[in-house]
């Protein structure tokens, strides 16, 4: 068959995007565990499922990456108050809602290396205390008492919703574009990233314009993080991503790589996509196929070079906000971040 | 097998509670098309998906209760502003939303008379569609610039929230007790009713006392409308109700019928239902002996019973509120309900 192995991106010794993201937790520490205990009360509930279900999500480990935009977009901005610490762990929530639905939708079955919620309580219980978690965002949000704020985190929401369906409306979508691709991207990725920043700088009552920049930096590490998260799951090791390499692959996911992999196909390789992507016809050693593809087109190569030239963006944002340790680590964030192997 | 049949409570010539809305919808309908046309800006998208899924639902010709109780609460607070129509459509699209995700849950076939959007569409895209219109509906919420309706709205959701996850950890439960049924009401149904008037009052600025009156008010219609749809939904035919009889006896949801059946069961009922309802073995003939035994114990009758209690407290209610045409049409509302048919 003559497949060759894909370049895989192996866990550095150097992991520079965990060391950017443990010094900016490092400036926010305090106000993450106040986060952490919030959501904890929010989680409670005398029906013992809905503590159960989502505390097994939200002590899975997660990066907690949303919400330290948040709060640290809110200090940069010179915040003194308690309320970004509620908005903060709305965002949280509204990404965990996401997260439950998401593995229902895609029926998946590890997350972060932890069976999914879906596959222990199953389905149904997913779904409803999915709409649990998203109904407690919204009370944090109301109990920040900011209009301005709620208006910003209320309409990512709808934009995350959109987004998702209009993935769904995507898979196996073999015309699917770089447009359309991140189109998905933008609404189901970056809009809570942006809205996370933006909603912290709006809390300190930050001027339009360093708001502004938050929201975009947000946007454009968000489309980064995902592009990144794309890639992985074609050359991600299993350990490290905490899910099984190959989701988007076999659910006919239309991300990036497959879209580059598929403007530069031969005959051949347009088959083999039709048939995998498109048909869900599915043999063996189709994914490793399907690497070695990517790799020989620089699909993987170019999605990463995408990646990075969003970052970059991000950076340039923060040139319109305060220089404080705050906009260093973000912009550290950012730079390591189309660097991320895990 | 001596079955006989139950009495079904026969759509009369005089619907009196068919009446009894359509008097207080004539009171409001221009503010009623308003929450239409408000509803239908909502569900745009350029993600087709979205406007055809949500359409079906919303056009499915529901009976526009909760925002009928929002718009009818605040014009009888004397509010002349035109943000009750947001909230209105906003406490629409929280029942829409609730709906989508409920007959996902339920696998549920038929709705109001036509296939249900999971069974047109998929279980995915109701799930999705879902959580879009659920964020629409809190985009409009927020557009109504008010905390405390906002509150009253938020923390309505996640109490119906809780009441699925915790009907759904009922299911099968054959040690169901009445303070158990009533909790599900209370949170799955009652929450949303009780917000739906307490916020037309709410964004009128009316006195306390007479917010809280209308919030028991739909809190107590809430219920006494519950109970009469788990009624019908043994009774009830299926032309009118729109939906299969017997959903809840198939999916051994623990209501009141049952609850009260199994309080007065033999050993032989008593082995019917742990083999019907706990186990979810089914035969053909089930049902109908369901029926007769819900018939025989007088559980059908005793429920309606339940539902006229409540009713005539949502009644004593209006007590607290100013005497107008709207406080009458809807004393009359619920005086009707309980003698719902359809």
């Amino acid at each position: 068959m003559g497949i060759a192995a894909a370049s895989d991106l192996k866990p550095r010794g150097d992991d520079a995007f965990g060391s950017a993201a443990a010094s900016l937790r490092s400036l926010i520490n305090a106000d993450l565990e106040l986060v952490d205990e919030e959501i904890g009360i929010c989680l409670r509930s005398q029906v013992d499922l809905i503590p159960s279900l989502a505390g097994h999500l939200v002590n899975a480990g997660g990066k907690r990456l949303r919400p330290m935009l948040t709060l640290a977009a809110a200090r940069l901005c010179g915040y003194g108050g308690a309320d970004h610490v509620k908005l903060a762990a709305a965002v949280e929530l509204i990404h965990g809602a996401t997260l439950l639905h998401d593995d229902v939708v895609d029926a998946s079955v590890l997350r972060r290396g932890a069976a999914t919620a879906n596959i222990i309580w199953g389905n149904k219980e997913s779904v409803l205390v999915g709409d649990f978690i998203f109904s407690r965002a919204f009370e944090l949000m109301v109990a920040a008492r900011n209009l301005k704020v709620l208006q910003i985190l209320a309409v990512a929401s709808g934009v995350i919703a959109q987004g998702e369906v209009l993935q769904l409306a995507t898979q196996k979508n073999l015309d699917a574009t770089y447009d359309l691709y991140l189109a998905v991207v933008q609404s189901k990725t970056a809009a809570l990233f942006a809205a996370a920043a933006q909603a912290g700088a709006a809390i300190a009552g930050a001027p339009l314009g360093v708001e502004e920049a938050l929201k975009t930096y947000g946007g454009n590490l968000g489309v980064a993080y995902q592009l990144i998260d794309d890639a992985l799951d074609y050359v991600g090791f299993d350990a490290r991503l905490g899910k099984r390499t190959g989701d988007d692959f076999r659910e006919g996911k239309m991300t990036l790589p497959v879209v580059y992999a598929l403007g530069r196909a031969d005959e051949e390789d347009a088959r083999f996509w039709r048939r995998t992507m498109g048909e869900g016809v599915l043999r063996p050693d189709d994914f490793a196929r399907a690497r070695a593809i990517l790799d020989r087109t620089g699909a993987i190569e170019d999605t990463i070079a995408c990646a990075r030239k969003f970052a970059d963006r991000a950076i340039a944002d923060l040139a319109r906000v305060p220089e404080n340790a705050y906009a260093r680590a973000l912009a550290d964030l950012a730079a390591t971040s189309a660097a991320r192997t895990a």
